[in-house]
């Protein structure tokens, strides 16, 4: 499962402020804590600056990769920014996110034609979030269908179930995990990938339900998450989803990440 | 869900020697280490001894039940230490446990039907431990037909599928959730149980294993867990996977465990 570090995001406070201030070193800090704790890849946000996103995230592209040597997730909807970001950006980038609105699509669809870039796709459209898992499958279905046409292989591709608050929707969990299930085994090879904090918005002691439901959806075979690698058990709990999934052979990464120190805390 | 502690058996070392040495300071220490993490049941076990169970279990009981004041879980497959055991336990018992292994079931049902004792069921037979799932659900099923024909409610009734090692058995954890989930909708209204640990025997920290298991359990609608309610974020990951599997309205037990710091730790 690819761990996606989250917490270089300009919506938060520190982060925000670290990015108008251009301190370099809060960057690189986070970032390296959260390869540290187990991240694949970094999620950089600028933030909702539209006059600045360009050189913000371009200026985080650049303070990331020279202090980490993991590949980026540049999470901006703004074409100008992630054009000048996937240029800048050392190895295969991820793009976060496309959806299935049709205006979104339209303007991004064409970057990915020209890159080799992986993508989030959020399974929402013009009608806005979907409720049942049938809707999740359609709108996912109609975005790959795009996505197919510019030529980007369904393997590229990282469909996410849209995780609302369990305290706001008290079916929520079993329906994004029967959706990671059916998007894995139904949608021709495209990935999973989901915003697995979400589910928690609301709630007290939200690490306890975040790293419950992490471990759920491995099991139902998510592909890729978007978490905080630093909050407590939450590697643990991928890499024990992993191994009770079946999909670590002899439970092998499991022992190697148990004896590495990496499922502490 | 309700939690059973397993922490009092006399096949654990510490336990063995308090049961031998008639060390009641040690026994109710652990019967209130329980009960204070969120045990709603102890479990006791006299360990090996044939020649002294009946009055080790005895004793046992009369420890806990002046220690706390939870019902117990009557750990025994000898219908004479059982019989001694039922006698003298305050409120409704839990016995644990029948199975369909003939000899067992045949001098077990008595006493079962004697009492309004809830029982553990373990899905196994005289052809040992089934692998399926589908094995599984007939066994359950084969006993349950058994204790209907005794007067016992399917409701007194709490199957346990047997949990292997998931270092053994590598497609263990998904066909034990697949077997709790049948079990749920199948069995005309019985429990199911397991000892959630047992899937992680042979592994290193084996607590995020247990963990992240006991969550899926808890989302596949297990409705009692034999667990060490001490070991770090057990009770956590139940409350967790009630409020996840919208078994918690409003979240409302969780938000109260949180408050009162049950799920600290």
């Amino acid at each position: 499962l690819l761990i996606i570090g989250e917490r270089i995001n300009g919506t938060r406070k520190r982060i925000g402020a670290a990015i108008r201030e251009r301190d370099a070193g809060l960057i690189a800090q986070e970032a390296r804590a959260q390869v540290q704790a187990g991240a694949d890849r970094i999620d950089v946000n600028a933030g909702t600056s539209v006059a600045d996103e360009v050189k913000d995230l371009v200026w985080l592209v650049d303070v990331v990769q020279g202090a980490v040597d993991v590949p980026l997730v540049l999470d901006s909807a703004n074409p100008e920014a992630l054009t000048a970001a996937l240029k800048r950006h050392r190895g295969r980038p991820m793009v976060n996110s496309i959806s299935g609105e049709s205006a979104r699509l339209t303007s991004l669809l064409p970057l990915l034609a020209d890159s080799d870039a992986l993508v989030v796709a959020l399974a929402m459209d013009d009608a806005g979030m979907p409720t049942t898992v049938d809707d999740r499958l359609r709108i996912a279905s109609a975005i790959l269908t795009r996505t197919d046409e510019v030529g980007v292989a369904r393997e590229r591709v990282y469909v996410d179930p849209l995780i609302r608050p369990v305290s706001v929707d008290p079916v929520q969990a079993p329906a994004a995990a029967e959706a990671v299930a059916r998007m894995s085994a139904e949608l021709g090879g495209a990935g999973t990938v989901a915003g697995v904090s979400n589910i928690s918005f609301g709630l007290p002691a939200r690490n306890a339900v975040n790293r419950a439901f992490l471990a759920v959806l491995t099991m139902a075979g998510l592909t890729a998450a978007i978490i905080d690698p630093t909050e407590p058990g939450m590697v643990a709990a991928i890499r024990a989803g992993e191994a009770l999934a079946g999909r670590d052979e002899f439970c092998l990464n499991y022992i190697a990440a148990a004896r590495s120190g990496a499922l502490a805390g």
